[in-house]
């Protein structure tokens, strides 16, 4: 599926990589709402107006960690999941969900979730939320095959895993950082996916 | 349990009472961004200095949101809930956390929960987190019962109930507001929720 790029497309592709790293490791160290566009352009050696030629903003940032994680959790259920056991793609995907979330730089993710609920909606008109699509269709291929119950719509189902995912990301950011990965309350929600096989 | 509050006592929480329900209806009307303290303070018919002495900013207004729900659950709680079987306890509660989310005006909410997202801490430093106190409390008293599982902790059971709500209020700012109250979705928690029992 990859088409070759040209060489200015891949410099533009190298150029967007090295501003993402900047940015990730520049949240580590400053902090994301420290951190100025000028830093982050001194860190990657570009102009402030090459920087623009990428993002708009510093929101922009956020969105585009939306995309990244679309991609990243794409990439993840097609090499993974995709002919796998349904409810056990379902485990799988979650427990991923878990280590993609706990790591990602606890500040940056807290600004995440506050932009991601005022521009959810317009990020996700052009950039449609795999997550949620990726969950419904492992509940759908596993209907059809007879692995998941057919007494629930697969959209009711969907719509409960995408719940606890939120539910996850948000006690991460609002409470206890530990709590939500603790291996107990993994246990509890793999016997609600569990509960879901046919 | 109620003291007798003197005539100075009285008109202090009048003109809180009255503050509160000039901004929910404003809340509702002009919306939270868009709502001045100013305002505010020509509804109730009160000096801006008078506001002050009661609220040091529009944010604390969202604070303030969370004590009355505090107060709020804790009250369903005492007159409902308290000496009834634990997961059907559990299950009244959630079905009235889900109810009461569902009705707080919207976009009051979304900036309920993007404050929340940040001030957490310091709000449950003075005012600690009753929805989380009183689900361990259920829990707890559902295990001495012998009505709730004891072969996973309190602990872990409260923090997974605890993450279906939050996952229900971030679905609901972020996405479709109708889905997280689907009959069906409600359905499968109930599921979840009786999985619990002894």
């Amino acid at each position: 599926m990859e088409k070759k790029l040209n060489m200015r497309q891949l410099q533009h592709k190298a150029t967007l990589e090295a501003i993402r790293s900047a940015v990730d490791k520049m949240v580590d160290t400053v902090g994301f709402d420290a951190m100025t566009i000028r830093d982050i352009c001194k860190e990657v050696d570009i102009t402030v107006g090459t920087f623009y030629h990428y993002f708009s903003s510093k929101n922009e940032l956020l969105k585009d960690r939306y995309i990244r994680s679309n991609e990243h959790f794409q990439t993840f259920y097609d090499e993974n999941l995709a002919s796998m056991d349904e409810i056990e793609a379902l485990r799988l995907f979650f427990e991923h969900y878990f280590a993609y979330s706990s790591t990602r730089v606890y500040q940056l993710y807290k600004r995440f979730m506050q932009v991601r609920i005022d521009e959810y909606e317009k990020w996700a008109e052009t950039h449609p939320d795999r997550i949620r699509q990726i969950i419904l269709e492992i509940i759908t291929s596993g209907q059809k095959k007879g692995t998941i119950r057919t007494d629930r719509s697969a959209e009711d189902m969907a719509e409960f895993i995408n719940m606890l995912l939120q539910g996850f990301t948000t006690a991460y950011v609002t409470y206890d950082r530990e709590a939500p990965g603790r291996t107990g309350i993994i246990e509890i929600i793999t016997e609600c996916i569990d509960s879901l096989r046919a």
